[in-house]
Formats: structure tokens, sequence, C-alpha cells
């Protein structure tokens, strides 16, 4: 057992998978090998049909997960030259919610020449937006019903999730809802698919499809009354044997063995979701941590020993994100998508040809002018929801606010309004998790945006008064997922027997961490008061101009 | 008096003085004449020393003008080959308030050596805003005095006005007050120049230093309680005796005849406003018709028979713009200036490439992409304040504010709900007059936007629901003041008795006018519900985020 042991893990993303082989003892990264898949996100027309799709829909082909697995793993053999005897275990993490439709044996009905034209036998991903109704009408019925459940989701079910999208297949496409066996979310088919055993996991269960630990899944008298053909959908359709996050699912296959040229019996994790397979890759292992995924969006994840009822969250879950703990996870819907949108619509063209000049960035360029403005200098307060709020509010209809400006106000002071914007909406987070009870020492960050901007890290440092630690991971997810990978092996395979060991040895953060400064975060704090006072006035409805505004708006196009 | 008789009309803006020669029959323009200010806007060192001014000084140099005479009314006799006998009377505009401390002879204390490096000595033009302090002091003792006349002038006393800047004066520069046998206005300056006697306006007088026809300048008493040095400024710098506008105030002496090219003698106007004398320029002589003067900022202007107090406007002063009428002023102290803003800091290089490859200015661009937009369908709504509100809440500490804001939002989209809002900061000022009593029921334009721009125009027709007119002259001040030099001149030499009389011959109106759409009309009164909650939740004080906000920058830079 002296030679270097490795594991894999595979992150399965929106536009493309990636894999990555890492050393057992230090996590060190050997070599990695990204899958962009071939039929991406589908939502204009299903794959060599002329079916166009309707507004709001997002879907993926499952053959290219498999694609994935058969291009990155051998790629990660060949590029290391590591022999796969010395490959102890494989973790996954995927999207969530990413569910699909199958037969008995699990292949996906799209797969099927009979069932492929239809649009609902596809795989619907996160961003499929389309089943708003029924997600409004779970709502309605929960709280008719007087279901506990729903405080554990910031008192609203989303329509991006598990229920909603099946009741949709049900409403829209009854008989692809009766021919599916199974409903089930990526991670597990994928589980499926390597190791022949159906494994659900605690995290998308509980995130997604309204899963307790305690209580399991919600009644079939809750069920009959959303619809009564959905009675039985979980004793149908689903499973109620929901494995927790840190075991071994099982072996892999001798099929799927020779196809990612893998050993038989190579030990698969339990699957795992993007962002909270990312928490242990970040170090954290204990309470008063919280994790932000800083990408297009924030997704913030952390663990708590106890179960607070915390309004606005995305989800509460034990068993959800670490063993032994609650998971929480709240969000921000729009952070990078926000600067995209600044750089793509707001920068003037003197400032491009200024960048071109100085062979920068236009990123660069703003993040420089930015930098020389001082905490309240540009008088400038903005509402960051240009994507609707996720949290604490959780509303779509919500829209983004700038307000303050003058005829001085320049381009590099929006920007800076913006990012910090951004950053009370994640303080806005951390203060209602506090008030309810969950403590939060320190940050820690993963994702693109750490590595990007500087000034937006110290920004949120500044704000939110708290140091912020930076996963060395640049690749935190599929980190995540092999460090799952060797905690499936265990240490007598030369892995671990617990994801908290892992993390100690294999999940690093980097040297360099944001740490406020006192006099920054003393102004704004006068700021954030402000801030507070028009998140209120317009996201509680004192004010409801947003929607009225996104009403005529909606009456004027449908003209 | 068979031939053909001509009056000329000089108008005394910020960067330079413009005059016009006009057929008295019917108002044709035969010839124009501009002379750019040497010295243009003083507001960094004085002229030929290296005396630095403070920050918000603005100033001119009356040489300026004198040299305004002496380029442009040669040159409209050059250009036209009209003989001097036949130019029957002379009308003078100025910016206002634009004052300045003379002598007993009305030499500028600035164009003498031994206070010309005191920039008190100097002309201070409208947009000297340094007088603040003074404004607040006149306003708190007037307040405290129950002064009546304050109501006449929206409840504020405005910083750019002549006892603000008097005091200032008095407050900084006491050898200067000393020294001073005047304090005057340019317009009355000008007319000084040209007949040998002083001849204070009623307009100036009115909208600037307090004055009313019926009860005269405020009582010594009122000077005393601001400043005991003050008490006797009408007696001992001013003048009692106020002349209506529409009356000649003298005729052209020998030496100025000889300056500029005319007959001695020749009958000049008692001095006007550049907004105010353009009122019968666009035709109007009776109430109901509201003129708007659109260019970087709007000056609204009108008549009606009776004094009503309408709250926030800028001046209600009798005999101040027609004869026999109240004038009524009000104003957005931002409207053009936010659109160039908006080119200048917002407009993304792909735009500006695409206006070059059509070879369109960016404004064409921007007014192309807007005009394809129907009313609502952006989903965004602004506050008009980026320079603050002038009329109706009258506070310069408020700020702009931009809401509905998505990652779907264009530039055209913001774009035209600037315009839109400046266009609601209109109809807000027409409703508040209408809620008081006095009736509008017709719109009128003129000065730079309207012809540069019709979908703002139609947008403002859209939104306030009235048809808008447009003056036929693209120079309205200069004609209106040409008008009133024929009415100078009176009928027997050729003019007009009155001004009424003038206009109905010498004003014309364009052919196309603006008419609303009554659906487009509706949607915006949706709209408008929505700005309005918003104008009175942040203007009115019931949310002061945007004051909170300039005070944390004002504090911040101090430092």
């Amino acid at each position: 057992m002296s030679q270097t042991k490795y594991s894999i893990g595979v992150d399965f993303g929106t536009e493309s998978g990636r894999a990555v082989l890492v050393k057992v003892d230090n996590g060190k990264e050997v070599a990695s090998s990204v899958y962009e898949y071939k039929d991406g996100v589908i939502d204009e027309f299903l794959p060599d049909t002329g079916i166009r799709l309707e507004p709001d829909w997002a879907l993926q082909n499952p053959a290219d997960y498999i694609q994935t697995l058969e291009k990155t793993i051998p790629a990660l053999l060949k590029k290391s030259g590591v022999n796969a005897r010395d490959i102890i275990g494989i973790g996954i993490d995927f999207t969530s919610c990413t569910m699909m439709p199958t037969d008995k044996r699990g292949t996906p009905l799209c797969l099927m020449d009979k069932y492929r034209n239809n649009p609902h036998s596809w795989v619907k991903i996160w961003k499929h937006h389309a089943a708003q109704p029924e997600a409004d009408k779970i709502n309605e019925v929960a709280r008719k019903r007087s279901e506990k459940f729903l405080a554990r989701y910031g008192g609203k079910y989303s329509s991006e999730w598990f229920f909603s999208k099946s009741l949709q297949i049900l409403n829209e496409a009854p008989s692809i809802y009766q021919a599916a066996d199974r409903l089930i979310e990526g991670a597990d088919w994928i589980v499926l698919q390597l190791i022949g055993e159906e494994r659900r996991n605690s995290c998308t269960a509980g995130y997604k499809a309204l899963w307790d630990f305690d209580e399991g899944f919600p009644s079939p008298d809750f069920f009959r009354a959303l619809d009564p053909r959905l009675e039985n959908i979980v004793k149908e359709k689903m499973s109620q044997d929901i494995y927790p996050l840190g075991k071994k699912a099982g072996g892999l296959t001798a099929e799927m063995a020779r196809l990612v040229g893998l050993l038989t019996g190579t030990p698969v994790a339990i699957g795992n979701v993007d962002a909270h397979v990312s928490v242990p890759a970040a170090t954290i292992v204990s309470p008063g941590k919280m994790l932000m995924v800083m990408g297009t969006s924030i997704c913030h994840v952390m663990v708590d020993r106890e179960l607070h009822i915390v309004p606005g969250v995305c989800g509460i879950v034990k068993e959800g994100i670490l063993p032994g703990y609650y998971g929480y996870e709240a969000g921000q819907s729009g952070v990078g998508d926000i600067f995209a949108w600044f750089v793509e619509n707001c920068v003037p063209g003197k400032y491009w040809k200024e960048a071109a000049g100085k062979r920068v960035d236009i990123h660069r360029l703003l993040e420089e002018k930015a930098s020389t403005l001082r905490p309240g200098e540009s008088g400038l307060l903005a509402l960051d929801w240009w994507n609707g709020n996720r949290s604490v509010l959780v509303d779509v209809d919500l829209s983004g606010l700038l307000l303050g400006c003058t005829l001085e106000t320049r381009p590099e002071d929006v920007y800076r309004t913006l990012i910090e914007a951004t950053a009370f909406g994640t303080y806005k987070i951390i203060n209602t998790f506090e008030e309810n009870g969950v403590r939060i020492e320190e940050l820690y960050a993963c994702g693109g945006l750490p590595e990007k901007n500087k000034l937006l890290m110290q920004i949120y440092a500044d704000i939110t008064g708290r140091e912020i630690k930076i996963a060395a991971s640049s690749q935190a997810p599929a980190l995540g997922s092999a460090m799952f990978g060797a905690v499936a092996a265990g240490r007598k395979k030369g892995g671990y027997d617990s994801i908290m060991e892992a993390a100690r040895k294999m999940a690093h953060l980097k040297r360099e961490s944001f740490r406020p400064d006192e006099k920054n975060h003393s102004v704004y704090q006068g700021v954030y008061a402000e801030y507070e006072k028009l998140h209120d006035y317009f996201g509680r409805g004192i004010n409801d101009v947003m929607k009225q505004l996104k009403s005529i708006k909606m009456t004027i196009r449908g003209k």
C-alpha cells in the first residue's frame, strides 16, 4: 500500500462535464479533462428534429453524460500515466435539479424512438423554468394543508425543482408520465449507470424533492391533493431508500469499467450536487463557516448542528451536505451575470478603446478604475435584483434598481455599485441566518469570481465584516467529488473513512485571504442601512412597483 | 412708410451672444450673427491672472457683452444689406440671474484695475452656485418672519438669484459690496449701455429679486434681519422704478449708435429674460398655453389672469411675462443634460460602431432603436433627478433613480426610460399647476430638443395627453427680443403697439405638431401612477436615502 493512490471526481455541469484525477494523500490535481456536451443546453429545437421548444425550456441529452465518462476518464489515465489499479474510487456531482424519466432498466425515454419526439421525455435541467404554474400549485396546496415542510424551503417550493417538473410532465404529457418507470435525478442516474443499481442521494432528495431525514417524503395525501394521478408518485416512480453522502454506492460494473478503462468493482460514491460537494473541498467540515460558490450566481452553503428555520432560504436538509449536520443552502440568482450584463450593455466605447490600448481585459480596466474609489464615495446604491431575488425574499418578479445618479456619475461608479449591491445581498443572507440562530464566523469562497476579481472579494470582506478564505482548487466540485471517491474506497483501500478526514488531507486554501478593513466596514454599515430600507420597501410589498411594471410589460408584449 | 421695416433682437446666452435681424411685418429672419464670448464661462481662473476660483463659481466678463453688440449688429447690416434707417427697434434678452456690481456710471467694478483681482467684482451668472449658505439664510429668515412673498417662489428662494449673490458679496468681499453703487442684472446693464439710462425690467426684478407689482421689494426690516448692513440695499444699490415688459426703454445713444452702426435714437425695449421672451415668439399671448423651452434643462413658462399659489414653482410674477397677466415659471434642472450624460457614459462600444457604420449620429441611432419600443414595454421606470429637482420639489440634493432592470435590459430601453422620466417630470408640473387652479390646455415647445428628437416630442405628447405645437423659429429668444424691439418702436414708426399684436404677425408655429396617441397615453397613465408614488416617497422625505448617500459622499470626499 506504499504506492501512491488516486481518486477521480467527475463534475457534470451545464455546458460540459469535467473529470479530475487527484492524489489521495494530498488532494493534488494530477490531470484533468473536459468534455463539451455535443447537444449543450437544448433550449430551441430538439436535436435532429424541427421540434421547437416553448420559452423557458432547458433540456440536456443524457447521451452527453455517458460521453463525458467515456471521453474524460481514459484521457486522465493517458495524460497522467497512472495505472487503473491505483485509482481507488470515483465520485460524481451534478447540477440540480436535473431530472429525467426512464424505463425500469434506467434507459432514458428520450433515447427510445417511441418517445424521443416528445420534449417531456428529455432531461429537464436546473434552468428549465417552464414549470412555474406547477410550482404555484404545489405552494398553494402545501399552504392550504399547512404542510410543515414548506418552512424548510424558505416558505416556497421552486419551479426548478423535482415535483414541479414531474407535475409538468403529468400535465402536459400524461403518456410520458405513464411510461416513466422512474423519475430520477441526473446525479443518481449516473451512479446507476456506473454501478448498475439505483442509490438515490440525500442531497438532491432533500433539497429538490421534499425528502426529510426524519419524515421521509410528503404523504400520498399531499400528492393526491395536487393531482389524484400523482398520489403514489414516490412509491411508483421513485425510491424511498435514500443514501447519505459519504457512503459507497457500489462498485463499477464490468461493462462500465471497460468503457472508461478502470477496474471492475472500483468503488463509486453516492452522487452529489456541485455546490454542496464543494463544501469539504473548501476545507469546511464544521459549523460557522459559510461557503460562497461564486460565479454567474452565488450559492451559499454551510452546515449547523441544529435545525433553525431561516426565512427565505433555498433549503435546510439534514444530512444534505455533511454527515451528522443540517445542511443550509441560500443563494443569489444574479451576480457575475449582472457584471456581464453591465459590460455588454453599459460600458462606453471610449472605455473599450482604453482597454484595447492598454491591452487589458475590459473587466480588469473597470476593476482598476473602480478600485480608486472609496466606499460611499460614488453616492450610489443598487438593489441587486437584475435576475430576481432567490434569498431572502424568494421572488423572481423583483427587478434591479440603481439610485443616486448625478451628471457626474461614471461607469466605474456604477460598476462598483453593482458589486457592492451583490455583496449587500450576501450580507443580508448572512444576517438573516444569524438572526435566526445560525452563527457565521468565517466566509469561504470558490468558483470563477474569486480568481478573477480581487476588488470584488475585498468589497465582500469589507461589507460583511468577515475574513474570506479562498479554496485552493479552481475545480472545487470535481475535487470534492474525488474526495468522496476516496471516502467510498475507505481507509483500508488507501482512502479515508470519512469526508472530514479526507478534507483535512485533500482540501486546501489559498495562502491569500481577504480581511475586512474596519473603516470601510463602518462606512458600508451606513450604506447597508439604506440598502435594507429599500430591500424591505420594494421587496416586501410595501411598494409593488416592480411587479406592476412587469405586469404592464407582459401585457404589452402579449399584445 | 411703405419701405420694409426691420427690428433686431439680441440674445445674450451662456457661451455666446446671438443677434438676428427680422422683418417687422412677418417676423422672417433675414440675417443672424453669433459672437462667442472671448472669456466664455469663467469657472477656473480669473482672466489674465493666476487667481483660482472656488468650486461652484461661474462668472462672465461684461466686456464680452459689449463685444457682442459691436461684432454682431454690424454683421447683420453687412449680411443683409439693410439700411440702418429701416431698423426701427432693438430688443435684448439675457440669461438670468446674471448680476454684477458697478460704480455710479454703470462701469463694472471688474473692469477697474482697483477691483479686478477680486472675483466678487465680476459678473455672477445663473450657474454660479456658491451662494447656497446665503440662500439658506434668506429662506430661514423669510420663514421665521412669515414673509408672504415666499409662496410666490414655490416656498424657496434659490442660490442662483439676486439677493443670494448680493449677500455672498457682502459676506465674502465687504469692500466690493461697499464700492458697488449699483448691483444690477445683465439685462438691465446692457440697456443702460444702449440708452445711457437705467431701466430695470419687471421680469428679472420679479423672478430673481423678490419684487412684486403690488408690494414692491421686501421691506428694509427683512433685509436688516438678514444682515444689518443690507438694510437699505434696495434704496442704495438698486432702483425701485421697475419698468414693465413691452415698453420702450429709450433711444440708442450717439456713442452706441456709432459703435454698432445704427441710428442715434433707435428705440430700445426694456430688457427681458431668454425663456420669458420666448413666450410671444412661440405665438402665446393668452392663458392656458404652457411653453416648454427645451434644452439641457426645461423652463416651463405661461401666463394666467389670476394669481394662484402653486407649490414648487420657480416664481409667479405679475407683469413678469406679458402685460396684464401673472407670469408663471417652473422648471426641470436636467433634461438634455441627462441624455448627454447617458450617451457619454452608458452607450456601449458596439452601438458607437453601428452608428459609425450607418453614418448616423449616436443620438439618432438610439432614437431609432428606442422608437421600436412600445410604452410600458421596457418594464423600466426612472426618476429624472440626475441634476436635482427644480419643480415641484425644489431640492438640489435629490438624485436620479432607475428601476426595473433585468438581464434583458438594453441601452435603448434605458434611453427611452430617461426620456419618459423627464416627460413624467413635466407632467407632474402640469398636474401641479392644474391642481392649483392654473388651466393648461396646450403645450408649446421651442429650443434645441424639439428640432433634434421627434421621438422625445411624441413621448411628451403621449405622456401629458396634450398636443404640442412647435415654435417655427429655431432662435425663439432672439426673435422674441426683436418683437419687443418692434413694440418699442410702436405702430407709428412701422412697429406695433403691443406684444400681442406683434405676436400675431411676427410669431409662427411649425406646420407639424405632436398629437397624443390615446392608447399610449392610457398605458403611460399606469406607469405615471408608479412614478408619482416614487416621486413622493423619495422626494418628500419619507425615505431620505438620496440625502443620506449624498451626505456620506460629501463626508468621504472631504476626508
